[in-house]
């Protein structure tokens, strides 16, 4: 049972390989180069551990973590969608919950349920972890466009207005961590490399 | 006093944003591109989380995560020495102690403290979390370097027998992973992309 386990595992592993050549829209820090989706995801882990006493609620870490490790996993059968993109929802398509269940149903049944529930929880964003989680996942574009000269704002003209909408998704998981984020946007206004639309 | 350690840790999730372009020896699954050391943490988490059970003693996987997401950090300054350069050691240099007291301190000071203290644990290799951590570390390039046809074993004709010493650390953290590695080193001996050097 344990040796069944383990292959189903060792396949689900080397399947996930393929995350390495998700690409993003936005790019590393002070960089021409995209950024791709392990990447990404290391990165939001790393930002869990670190920021994880700014959570507003108390939070089960190893939850986060999971939840920011797997969430874009789908997207090696789904694609990356563009958070500003007009055309296509960002979250939780159909397309995404056959890729989850397609992905994670190559591990061990009891796994498979956990990892795609787990998946589900993120992209819902109701309970504290998985606010908290999405905080992570706005804030690191934030910081990379702003050390871009405006990166995928200016490249895409994404008015402050949507930045704005999007970004206050930080609000519901962490406030000092959204303090933080307005200012960062109001200088990017100042600095001109975020542009406010006049009504 | 909350902003004060924003402001830090932010200086330090832009600064480990060079992790990204690390590059180590080996390749991604079925391919010719190098693996970065941000790529390989996010793998090494996942793998963690995956193959926890496999553990033989019980594990703190939350520790264990800390540990591979961060393990190689110290590479920004250090820069990644090949596991199989019989001039450099691999590990604990006093060039990565220089790099970890830097990086990680860039945090603030108690956080700081608790990643060098966890980047040491993880070196030294003797608590149950180190020898799993370990274990995912030596794993993951015999994962790939099966899938590539030899890899690094065939570049830079590395022996089986030196190949078997590294990968016996994975025996410390789980003996039913190690029994299955060792299987590979067989079947890899057979197929001729991993040599036995004869006496």
């Amino acid at each position: 049972m344990q040796t069944d386990n383990l292959l189903k595992q060792v396949n689900f592993i080397k399947e996930i390989d393929k995350l390495k050549y998700i690409q993003r829209k936005t790019r590393l820090f002070n960089s021409d180069r995209h950024e791709n989706d392990a990447e990404h995801s290391w990165h939001l882990a790393m930002m869990t551990i670190v920021l994880a006493e700014h959570s507003d609620k108390p939070i089960d870490v190893l939850k986060v973590l999971k939840m920011v490790l797997i969430h874009d996993i789908v997207e090696i059968d789904a694609g990356d969608t563009f958070i500003y993109d007009s055309q296509k929802n960002h979250t939780n398509t159909a397309e995404e919950l056959i890729a989850a269940k397609r992905i994670f149903g190559l591990l061990p049944t009891e796994q498979a349920e956990e990892f795609i529930a787990i998946w589900q929880e993120f992209e819902d964003g109701i309970t504290d972890e998985a606010k908290f989680a999405k905080s992570m996942d706005r804030f690191e574009p934030l910081l990379q466009n702003t050390s871009n000269n405006g990166g995928t704002w200016k490249e895409f003209n994404v008015p402050y207005q949507k930045v704005y909408e999007k970004k206050s998704a930080i609000k519901k998981g962490s406030s000092s961590i959204w303090e933080y984020a307005k200012k960062l946007l109001n200088e990017s206004v100042n600095k001109g490399i975020l542009l406010k639309e006049t009504s």
